[in-house]
């Protein structure tokens, strides 16, 4: 199974980042996409029906303008395989439901299967209560949390999504480590004219996805984005990516980043103290299986569900009419920038690097599987 | 009732500050506030339970140094008294209950008994179902967010709180005016060892509160705190304090302000949305009656209990362990400075400015109730 060679590119520190000034030198359909990743995934033993889940919630990514998210993870996942870390054919099982809450174990594989089986019994829960919550213990990484969440917007719900993250990347305020992750929040609502309210967002004040954008353009980083080693800002993208200090939402005590950093404390105990994850201490090593936490909410228990989504729609309505800075800069509400992007990419295609083309040639030939990107509509 | 005249400084705007550099002239105990609160809230008619509830919130943010929800809120509710917008004979009503949740009607008066009312009824759902949703509606301000959520964890319970706020002073990402209030977040868990943790944050990078601490104390604003009405930095304090326009969390573009500004959308859907409040464009006049969210969660439904609080204990000491960039300046987590203060003032006793004292002498007069402050351990 595990064919890669210790040293490969594909097992190197999981948190490396290449960082070579790439075009985008292939555009992809979703579909030709899809069956490179099922390829893949079917290779590594993965059950069908998961596979197509978590295929299904990568391209959401894909699709939705979220690159650190989207098809560049598998690399990622590949490199946890080959450390022995991630088990493709997990098995995923609910082993507590009571009321109006349930625990389901990942079966220490990703987490994009589990996430959503957690969610679709949050569903289930809030037809009978009201509400639904369920923790999910010993799972990966699911991608983007948004996915999960608008799984209950798109039935009429209100959704909650909080998750963990592997990687140790945030310093609390007046700290000089990074001790959490970039340990996201979504929520989703659904409207009645307007699409579904969508806010998904790190606590952290940018990504590392954000940070190689900017280095990528050639831009510095902002200097409220991360720290050095005495908490000073870093702003050149190479020492800032080796050095992994990211600053919580906020940016610096002027900012008010205890905010941020408050609320990532939140989503760890509510994603991983939940499920019965101990906290560990990212200067003792690796840190464990991540959680998450899924909530659905039926607005209709609270006021006529028809009422709810005509106030959300006429909240939505006054922020798209708030006078604007910039003419032509309009202001918009969470879920705008994504919905623009499914629009343009499921229309024209899915743009990749050559960074990311390399990887997912390599991770197919690892896997032993053909490579199907290769002069895709390029 | 309503004996203070038209533009006396009790009916004048509900939005204006009083800037005099003010210093902390009286010193109050918390029994001898409680007493002189507990006086004119009698006097206004309000039930004797509700005052006892409501005296007990207001002295909660007293007590922790949340001073701008404390007694000073006061001069603030009579203001709504006397232009007839604030009943303190509100009749509060549980309106719908079924299965994990439910609505409250807060009867148009102050938010304190009803939230505190919700949040019981959150927490004994909680024991039948494992989580139980409280929204209120038709209610008013209720001080500090955090002690709704920590009436959760006291009782080894999750605690999560919002609520929409009347004053439209939040300027969305690429806006120009203010749309949001500062709607805030609190999320209180139970610890073993540690005392609970306990967040409770304004979606805006700073309150008003802090506004005027940093005017009082000759110090500029920093510029990511509030913005003029072509959205540029505003940093003097009269400018800043009558132009009323303050940043999301995040600050500026840079910064991810749209994130804090996605929060304080979804704390408006949360609170307001899903209790049938519709939303009021704050350019249209006077914003309604706001809302509440209370939500209380059992961890013991998900993972053993003991291990539930361990886990936070952990985190918590994780955070605490961390290098600081100062000696001497420590990492803490949310509800470490509230606990501090809490411990000097219920020794030391609670300063009060000579503002806040002439506010509550003429709240005391209108009321037509003695005032019991004078000299206090002056």
């Amino acid at each position: 199974m595990n064919t890669a060679k210790k040293g490969s590119p594909l097992t190197a520190s999981a948190h490396t980042y290449k960082l070579a000034v790439a075009p985008m030198d292939l555009v992809v359909t979703a579909d030709r996409l899809a069956a490179q990743m099922t390829s893949v995934l079917r290779a590594w033993g993965m059950p069908d029906e998961h596979v197509a889940v978590t295929v299904d919630k990568i391209l959401y990514a894909d699709l939705r303008g979220i690159d650190s998210h989207g098809c560049t993870t598998l690399a990622f996942y590949q490199r946890l395989r080959a450390d022995g870390v991630l088990n493709p054919r997990a098995v995923i099982s609910v082993t507590r439901r009571d009321g109006a809450t349930a625990l389901v174990d990942g079966g220490s594989g990703l987490g994009h299967a589990p996430a959503t089986q957690a969610m679709a019994l949050a569903i289930e829960m809030a037809a009978a209560h009201g509400i639904g919550s369920v923790a999910v213990c010993n799972s990966g990484h699911f991608g983007a949390a948004g996915a999960y969440a608008s799984m209950a917007a798109a039935t009429g719900l209100i959704g909650l999504v909080t998750t963990s993250t592997p990687t140790p990347t945030v310093v609390p305020t007046h700290g000089r480590q990074a001790m959490l992750g970039t340990n996201p929040i979504a929520f989703a609502a659904p409207a009645r004219r307007h699409p579904m309210f969508l806010l998904d967002m790190a606590t952290s004040t940018a990504s590392f996805g954000k940070v190689l954008e900017q280095w990528r353009k050639g831009r510095a980083i902002p200097d409220r984005w991360m720290l050095d080693q005495h908490a000073a800002p870093l702003t050149t993208g190479h020492a800032a990516l080796s050095n992994q200090r990211l600053t919580p939402l906020g940016g610096d005590l002027d900012g008010a980043s205890y905010k941020g950093y408050g609320l990532a404390m939140m989503v760890e105990i509510l994603s991983a103290a939940l499920a019965g994850l101990a906290f560990a201490d990212p200067r003792l090593g690796r840190r464990p299986r991540v959680g998450h936490f899924l909530l659905a909410l039926d607005p209709s228990r609270f006021s006529a569900a028809a009422a709810f989504t005509d106030h959300v729609d006429a909240l939505i309505d006054a922020m798209h009419g708030t006078d604007p800075v910039e003419a032509g800069r309009p202001v918009l509400v969470p879920g705008d920038p994504e919905r623009a992007m499914l629009a343009e990419r499921a229309a024209n295609g899915i743009p990749l690097t050559a960074n990311v083309v390399d990887d997912l040639r390599e991770v197919a030939r690892v896997s032993g599987v053909p490579f199907l990107l290769d002069g895709a509509r390029s």
